[in-house]
């Protein structure tokens, strides 16, 4: 990207580089930063130490700094995905830079600005407006995927998947990732130059996605696929419904908050009338929201429950009949089973740790776990870390060990429907960051402020590491007993948590708090 | 039906029939009056004559007379397809005995009547409402088609075909053969009684159906399969949605016709609202049809025109690997091609024959033909039916002679996408009544009257038949010169018939028209 031929580039650069040590003083300088930043301790169990630093090494590599590019979905370990970036750059990668590195994170964020052209031609293209964001997003954010993904490997034929034109959860996620960065940073500043726009663009996307049902007096979102990906042409995902209800939200937020200059600048700029906003608001209110049933369950899409349940769901493939079969669309054996490839509605606890009632997400979390494949490497990430949340701590360190040795033990599948999709799982990396310090360190956004909520592996006597919150750093020191917090700022800055249901100030003075 | 031991009942009759001599005399007598109904003589071409009354004879025999009954798609020569009706019934049984006995088509419709409540059943468990008739329909009109019909030769899997749940133009196409039945017979005590509140219910359906997309202000009929059914899951299937609107106006069209009374009593007995009906009429006002494109092209769906084009396409065949497999959904050779299993946009033009101009019908008919690979036994009738229209008397000869032999060359495939659907095929047998009637004779209802024009094949050097309108029998009796018409009922009654945009009385005494 910084050079027309960057092969020649590289061998120009290589060529100054005469004296190893100044070079390598250089390099240790830049990695000693990096993991000051980054690291994080874990004393009692040296495996899981290594295993999350070979995480962190790895999405750190794998995330362009110098400019607003893409994450490539396998960083630059092999041509897989192209280099180019999914909704795993919002969901999995960005956080830890946003609690570490803001800088980084709004700069993530600026390439998905910079990406808006290419994210208004896609919903053009398909009859839409504002920004409908690739599925697969290089350099100008144009959609990459092909229409034609995989292969069925029992007849040879290419299988028509529908990432490109159903998976469009892709631009609630981001939208949700500018407010969450918002939050995170009180960076308001970008919320007005790129922010707002990204989030309108979205919401106009979402309003001219949406159905209406006269006889429901409902908005629905029709023939979708959900971050479960073996179920294509679905109506009503609950995790798309509730994300595009979000986002409209956010949208609202965002017109009600900026100034009135800034607002005008925009409508201007984009064309946004009253109508738009009224036509959000009234989205808002009326977009069916799929809500826990008698049994407090959720159905992860319209009929989802009237399919058939296999579990577990490794069951299923005994109904195998080659072994590099796709399982998905159109006619791959999960697809008229209830079971999972990745966490779908279990996602949505991840993601908004505060919408459901811990009651709900246990009976979702026992109800769609043993349904789940976890053949996604962003899936056991997941539901360590809305186990960890829930307080199933064993559960979640056991998927945290999974989720953390993908690479390292290579154990997820190389080749699917014809189609080698190995490499190193960039978005597995950046979800070891996320299991331990929001899994089980418990940190999330509440509608009552930055909350943290930690608990330990029974093998972890020691957890040590620094979040960074409205500029200010906080170094989080955790034993078995007691937590200790400490606003490490050169100039600190009244900043609180909330810990236990109470809003606690982290001043430069050591706060300990026993864990009982 | 008519007894709960048929075989033993079948015995006991047969027990009685004693006087072989007198049996056949009845039987002969009989059938003396149905050929005086229903026959059709050729002369110049005694194959034809012979495989036309072919067809009518099994046309004949497929049909309940005694009870409303369904016409089994296959009669009775076979198992396949349970002996229940599918859309041929209306579409390609029906007309034969609307214009001869019309008191059979009265009873067709009065089963459709009698199923109502299956088909509310069916509306209500997919979540709409009003009349979703069967796509495969028995006894009480309940959905009899299963959700996996076809089997994956090349895997041995089920596939999910969806003629069930998408091929909802079943239902307008009920509506249409109510308003047809009612202009050609003038039998307004049927609407009154039965006809209108079919109508309101197939209504329902549609008003429950649709979607309103807030951004295009319009409607739109999403997830459908229109007659081609290789092509399933598609968006604004024209024939679908031209059919809608016609549904929509004929239920407009009554509501301000009935008489205050049988209104009252309607909507009381469906809790029908000035609501529904006001939005009936939104819909009709803004349901989106397409339209012809710079080039008079119409697209069968939304993106049809994007598909691969393959003429002719029997070409696509190539792409086999197995003699057995189904084309269509899900991964089927046809399903990412332009290639049509039957008649989809053309069959509109024989349902409705004066919505477009000649023009724009001459245009599509080049268009689709060569794209159509008529494995649809009801699809080379419906193209024959549209070119005798149109003027191109040997292209739609060749059709007739193609569709008028299925049975009797046995040149349709018996077993497809593993499940046998041989047999007689009852609709192509009606189909050659309709072929010669409203094809070459050019009979249809127009908006100023019922039309006649014919134009006979090269070898043909008379034809001669009766039609049964308004309760009167017209002889038509047509040379290479000249048509006479004559009124043969026994109390004649004024008559008119639209000649060569001419209205046309038809009295008892013979009018000659000379045909140039």
């Amino acid at each position: 990207h910084d050079s027309p031929k960057p092969q020649e580039k590289a061998i120009e650069i290589a060529d100054t580089l005469i004296n190893y040590a100044s070079h390598f003083a250089r390099h240790a300088a830049v990695w000693a930063t990096r993991w000051q930043h980054h690291d994080i301790t874990i004393e009692g169990a040296l495996d899981d130490q290594i295993a999350l630093r070979f995480n962190l090494y790895h999405a750190l590599i794998a995330t362009p700094r110098h400019k607003p590019l893409p994450i490539g979905a396998r960083g630059l370990s092999c041509q897989a995905y192209q280099g180019a970036a999914f909704w795993d750059q919002e969901m999995y990668n960005l956080p830890m830079y946003l609690y570490r590195e803001p800088h980084i994170a709004r700069q993530l964020l600026l390439y998905r600005y910079q990406t808006l052209d290419g994210a208004r031609r896609k919903a053009q293209k398909h009859g839409y407006e504002g920004a409908f964001y690739a599925w697969i997003s290089g350099k100008t954010g144009d959609e990459l995927c092909p229409d034609f993904f995989f292969k069925d490997v029992l007849s040879g034929r290419d299988i028509r998947n529908h990432f490109n034109v159903w998976q469009i959860h892709i631009s609630m996620d981001i939208a949700h990732a500018v407010r969450h960065y918002e939050q995170v940073t009180g960076d308001w500043a970008f919320v007005e130059a790129y922010g707002a726009e990204m989030v309108f663009e979205v919401a106009r996307f979402i309003a001219s996605r949406v159905d209406y049902k006269p006889r429901r007096n409902r908005y629905e979102i029709i023939r979708v696929q959900g971050p479960d990906e073996y179920h294509e042409n679905v109506d009503n995902n609950t995790f798309t419904n509730v994300m595009a209800l979000e986002a409209l939200k956010i949208a609202e937020y965002y017109w009600e908050t900026l100034s009135e200059t800034i607002k005008k600048g925009l409508t201007n700029r984009l064309g946004l009338t009253d109508e738009d906003r009224a036509l959000w608001r009234d989205i808002a209110e009326r977009l069916f929201i799929p809500e826990p049933d008698k049994n407090g369950l959720i159905a992860q899409f319209d009929g989802y429950f009237d399919l058939e349940s296999i579990v577990p769901a490794r069951k299923v493939t005994e109904r195998l009949i080659h072994h590099e079969e796709y399982y998905g669309w159109p006619n791959g054996i999960a697809v008229f089973t209830q079971c999972l490839k990745q966490a779908d509605l279990i996602q949505l606890f991840s993601v908004l740790p505060d919408r459901y009632t811990a009651a709900v997400m246990h009976k979702n979390y026992a109800y769609y776990e043993p349904r789940t494949l976890h053949f996604s490497s962003l899936s056991p990430s997941t539901y360590a870390i809305v186990a960890a949340r829930l307080g199933k701590t064993e559960e979640a360190y056991a998927l945290f060990k999974r989720a953390l040795t993908i690479d390292l033990l290579n154990t997820n599948e190389a080749v699917s429907g014809g189609t080698f999709i190995g490499g190193m799982h960039t978005a597995a990396n950046g979800a070891a960051w996320m299991m331990v310090v929001m899994g089980f360190l418990g940190l999330q956004v509440t509608s009552q402020g930055v909350a943290l909520s930690p608990t330990l592996p029974a093998t972890w006597r020691h957890l040590k590491t620094r979040v960074m919150l409205q500029g200010q750093t906080v170094e989080i020191d955790v034993s078995r007993a007691a937590m200790t917090l400490r606003n490490i700022s050169v100039s600190p800055e009244p900043l609180t948590l909330r810990i236990a249901g109470r809003d606690v100030p982290i001043t430069a003075a050591a706060k300990t708090i026993p864990l009982t």
